[in-house]
């Protein structure tokens, strides 16, 4: 049939903004490769009028709809009574599941569970209770004018389990989806260049920017969705990740670690951002020494051996000290290759030759000694933000050009 | 007027799992922190019919309705005209606003940013463009049926940057609400040494739970409200924030300032994200020195001069090398008071004696010099924002000792 998929969280906490939804995400994701459409997500409150409205809403006209949370025993789940007053039912117990999942716990859990049949036990009459492989509480499939509808509980453990246990196997492989993520290309520039892939009627394309990278989505037949990636690839043979490749420090460590290259970075403007990235990928170890973060002059100067004389006639943010940064980070950290970020992140310190935004950046390494500047706009988080995208890149770049 | 607020969040790569939505939810808790409760949160696709169909849905019902993406220059952004359709108005070319834009930008971006005016620029006719402080899609602001209709593009930065200027202030404005920071205790110890606080029926209570920070958010009578504050404070004397304070960077850089201390860290498994929150704060380069992040122990012992001998007998994850760690960045930056981290953030190298989560902490200065060890629970980020937190706590309480 068709139609796609709509997915529900329910919580008053998800509202609040004290946890956010993951679980409809997460399937969200998992149904996306499968090749069905998620029409839509939504949050809504511990409300029956909220669920049962909401339900009605998205039944007959979407494939499956699913519903994650408010099927515990307390007084804010109310799941399974939206769902009996929706399907004109009463409520039964679905002892016989419920037996199995008793018969997982030892006491003095065991006794609790037994206490919360009354509530957790319960599923609209005509419904299917579901084994919870995690917890005690049951799941419920339904369905109505031609919609599947499935309750999980929404704890993301549970939710992901039933998901797996009771859903996403019948599910079926209908499209297909690929993605390539680009460094370095304003997304309107990108959209600009690829004009005639985005107009195509059969593909189906997502442009995602991030601060440095634009991560490309196609969806549509396998051939035609192959046929793009290689497309881009052709295009922009310089700019693009490998595949399976989503960002850019776990490329930079994969890099470094296969061709046996340490790496170091000094900064100024970014204020340890370069190395807290690289660092936020698992193993990075390997091949990171450090990062040396000075901010003051003096800094600069005495861990990093910069020069009082191009201090005083270039200034901190200029190619000069950038260029001796980079290559006092690499010497004190003993490292293959380095870049170095010095710049005016503002909003104060910056000057009519050197505005706010003005950054200077270095690399060096054995077969690559050079400085560039870059004027960015935008406020200090966001100038932080685009010149440590731009020294990752730099570094990035600098790998592959061996 | 009342009824709160819905937010959406438009876009396919939402729907299909390839990110998720962090807008939505971060205005979520601002708002429930103002008091204005949010009735519900949908992700819907890039699809005229779609967003017409939600916006006629919330319009009327709420106070407010947010919207997030689809502003951009590309054939996927649709919300203006989906605006316009609902509001059966033609779209109009905010000159004015889109000029401001403009010339922000130098070449060769300018001519790019210019070139996509003519969608870029276009809100309905009788609508507000909002100004974008950090990229170049206008905002939206507009109203129908007593419903206030804002819509920004959905990067995260510009949506958070254009709520703060455009939105927030005037809910935040309103109502009586007080907010206060508690540093270093867990929620669920919060919430139980304050029961009866949270349990008042003419108060309302928001706990906003963050790394090492745990927000309460009190609302009701401006009496009342006061008196929560203070009784908090008169409870917890040392691990309140200042008034306004709401975060624990700007805290330590106004403090370091007024009384002319100097600072410095040194980190391995938080690789630069302790320098990175204090570099966060305007103006942090009156009191920061630096961090010298070492993530080898040659690093630890060039830099930072940790004695060989302590590496040998200790290990890098040691109270010894943690206080060696801090008077090395003491000494090399010249600063006052350092603050160091060092640990296993997972997954490998964690040992039996040593597991992933064992991070040890150390301060120096002119009065305080000591180490401690926490062992922290979760992934690699969760241990590395949590390490991070519980740095910045201890420069904190030591700055605050004196």
């Amino acid at each position: 049939m068709g139609n796609g998929a709509a997915l529900l969280a329910i919580g008053d906490e998800m509202l609040s903004g004290i946890r956010s939804d993951t679980n409809c995400s997460w399937l969200a994701s998992r149904l996306h490769g499968a090749g069905v459409p998620v029409r839509g997500i939504q949050v809504i409150p511990d409300n029956e009028e909220a669920i049962l409205e909401t339900v009605a809403g998205w039944v007959g006209k979407v494939e499956f709809l699913v519903l994650s949370g408010g099927l515990g025993p307390t007084h804010d789940d109310r799941t399974r009574f939206a769902l009996a007053r929706f399907l004109h039912v009463p409520l039964r117990a679905d002892d016989q599941t419920y037996d199995r999942i008793v018969a997982r716990y030892e006491e003095p859990l065991r006794s609790r569970v037994e206490a919360a049949r009354s509530t957790q036990a319960l599923i609209p009459d005509g419904a299917r209770g579901l084994l919870n492989p995690q917890g005690s509480a049951l799941g419920i499939a339904s369905s109505a004018k031609g919609t599947d509808v499935f309750s999980f509980p929404g704890v993301p453990w549970e939710f992901r389990a039933m998901a797996e246990a009771h859903f996403l196997p019948r599910i079926e492989r209908r499209g297909t989806w690929k993605q390539v993520v680009v460094a370095g290309w304003p997304e309107s520039l990108l959209a600009e260049k690829l004009a005639d892939l985005l107009l195509k009627r059969t593909l189906h394309v997502s442009i995602l920017p991030s601060a440095g990278l634009v991560t490309l989505v196609f969806r549509g037949e396998a051939e035609e969705v192959e046929s793009a990636v290689l497309r881009v690839r052709k295009e922009l043979p310089d700019d693009c990740l490998e595949d399976g490749e989503t960002d850019l420090p776990p490329a930079i460590v994969t890099r470094a670690a296969r061709e046996g290259i340490s790496l170091a970075c000094a900064e100024s403007c970014t204020g340890g951002l370069v190395g807290a990235a690289i660092t936020d990928v698992p193993g990075a170890s390997r091949v990171f020494q450090g990062t040396a973060v000075c901010y003051s002059n003096e800094a600069k100067a005495n861990l990093l051996g910069v020069k009082r004389r191009t201090l005083e006639a270039h200034g901190a943010v200029s190619g000069e000290c950038a260029l001796e940064m980079a290559d006092g980070a690499r010497r004190v950290f003993g490292a293959d290759l380095s870049v170095a970020v010095t710049g005016i992140a503002g909003p104060e310190g910056g000057t009519e030759a050197k505005p706010v935004g003005t950054v200077w950046f270095a690399v060096s390494g054995p077969s690559s000694r050079k400085a560039f500047k870059r004027n960015l706009a935008g406020d200090r988080a966001h100038i932080r933000r685009w010149a440590t995208a731009i020294a990752l890149e730099t570094l990035w770049r600098t790998l592959k050009e061996g």
